[in-house]
């Protein structure tokens, strides 16, 4: 009996590494003496918001953007997006001479909106409650004759995203650490998809965890009870990076399989999260993008081994920045 | 006639390198397409708000630090400082095992003073307009047969920093990018010293300017003069980390023969700086880190092509953050 193929392999990561080359930022791991002793253990730090465009949406947009053949370019790329994967279509679609239309949620952060715009972009603006946002970008699609990127279920855009799980493996191994877990945000899947058959490949038996914030931890509650589970809210946290109702079809097909769990927080301790990246990491990260460092700083994942922990992306409006760095 | 050895040359820096490794964050370029449009040209940052505690002052204090005998590390290490470099000299003293001493202005950002006591140092605060703060530390280090670790006058020191330059020169290489100018804050110029003999080794003709805050232009004033002259003001600008009263003797007699000039910058304009750092690259920066991309932003510069900028420190008190961020 022939195993069957998973939808993305490391084979596709590598390649997905090979188009990334000199176009994202190949970035570090970083760590504090300060953050370390708050958690209890070693934590080393994937900053994705240094990242082209603030998040590492880039990675999956150009990975599958860069393989449109010139006609196809030509026609343009729809994407519907809560505005990192909007920045990151942009931006890809810029590189490779592609008009972009980009369908976004009203009440996306001003900062994302307008940098979709200024990356040259046209941004269509829907209610994040009542439009359906794949409608919406499968009718531009269609009249335009337009390619849709998808945010997540989509094997190319995973395998970008993947390109993060890759670059941790090589750097834990050359840094000779022996990481008990990694801790990755997870909205629809794509990144956390990628990252796990990265680091399974390359690092072995590391654990990998997703980390939601409370009230749409559908992947926490998906992997515990092995089938895809929606959120009952649409809105209502700070971490608008990480509001998809469910896991996506292709990303839970992988991820099922490869994660240990899932981690939850709150808004309040993504907020501090954000706050401690601040003093001690120099690093600015959006609310969606800290929820797996407070998942760790706040003690949700057991052992005092070290860990490896993605700050997924730093987009966030500075009233709301300002507001955290307060309390 | 033999030519007389410069105080620190590549060797040092490559040596210093080999030390740093596996203790030192190897800072990665990022760029923003934002940034680059603020600035007219391409602009490279080196973010060594990212280096183990917040500035590059890690690199210079363990080299010199990790070359002491066990002997004399165990009667310890005496520094003074106005922050960055008391945090660099104390985690560094942590790793060798070496109790430390810093003597800081009372007015040092907290962050900078509660930072260095939580890594293991002793504070010893004094007034930065009466006391001498070299007298001080001689005065300890005697009673205990310390060694005193300079901010910047001393080749082990500015080999140190110089590692910040050889980074520079492999990734702007790997990248193929052909910089016009690396520009670098200036406080009494041990990473500019040790940048400018880094990249004049590697990069051949590229142009090496300081930046600094107006009125404690030392390094401009005595650049354009051919001689080391001093600020009339020992305080009273925001950019706290470059308020040196005068060039190094060591390190100038680096810098005069080095470098093309000396930028200036109001704090104002190392503001809009930290801001442009938080909005578009998602680093937090301090004031005195952000002078060189100010005076990038600002046009300083003459030219279009491609720059390297230095971001050389990212602590700063939240509060001042926030004031920055509102304006």
């Amino acid at each position: 009996m022939a195993t069957q193929r998973e939808p993305v392999d490391i084979g596709d990561i590598v390649a997905a590494q090979e188009r990334l080359q000199g176009y994202a930022v190949r970035t570090p791991l970083v760590e504090s003496a300060r953050i370390n002793d708050m958690a209890g253990r070693r934590v080393l730090i994937k900053p994705e918001c240094l990242q082209r465009t603030g998040s590492f949406k880039f990675r999956g947009a150009w990975n599958r953007i860069s393989q449109l053949d010139d006609e196809t370019a030509a026609r343009g790329v729809v994407a519907y997006s809560s505005g990192n994967h909007a920045q990151g279509v942009a931006a890809a679609a810029a590189l490779r001479g592609a008009p972009a239309v980009i369908v976004m949620p009203a009440d996306t952060p001003e900062v994302k909106k307008a940098n979709t715009r200024w990356l040259g972009a046209e941004v269509i603006e829907y209610d994040r409650a009542s439009g359906d946002r794949a409608a919406i970008a499968a009718e531009i699609a269609g009249k335009r004759g337009a390619v849709i990127v998808p945010p997540f279920d989509d094997a190319d855009v995973i395998a970008g995203q993947g390109t993060v799980g890759l670059e941790i493996a090589e750097d834990v191994e050359r840094m000779g650490v022996q990481a008990d877990a990694v801790v990755v945000p997870a909205g629809g899947g794509g990144l956390i998809a990628g990252v796990s058959v990265a680091v399974g490949a390359r690092l072995g038996p590391v654990k990998v965890y997703s980390a939601e914030p409370e009230g749409f931890d559908d992947h926490a509650r998906s992997l515990a009870s092995g089938q895809r589970v929606s959120n009952q809210r649409l809105s209502g946290s700070i971490c608008d990076a990480l509001l998809s109702p469910e896991p996506g079809e292709l990303t839970f097909a992988i991820t099922c399989k490869r994660l240990a769990g899932g981690l939850v927080v709150s808004d309040a301790e993504a907020g501090h999260a954000m706050a401690a990246a601040f003093s001690h990491l120099k690093l600015v990260a959006e609310p969606g993008g800290a929820v797996a460092l407070a998942a760790v700083l706040e003690g949700r994942l057991e052992g005092r081994g070290p860990v490896v922990v993605v700050v997924s992306g730093g987009n966030v409006d500075a009233d709301l920045y300002r507001k955290l760095l307060q309390r």
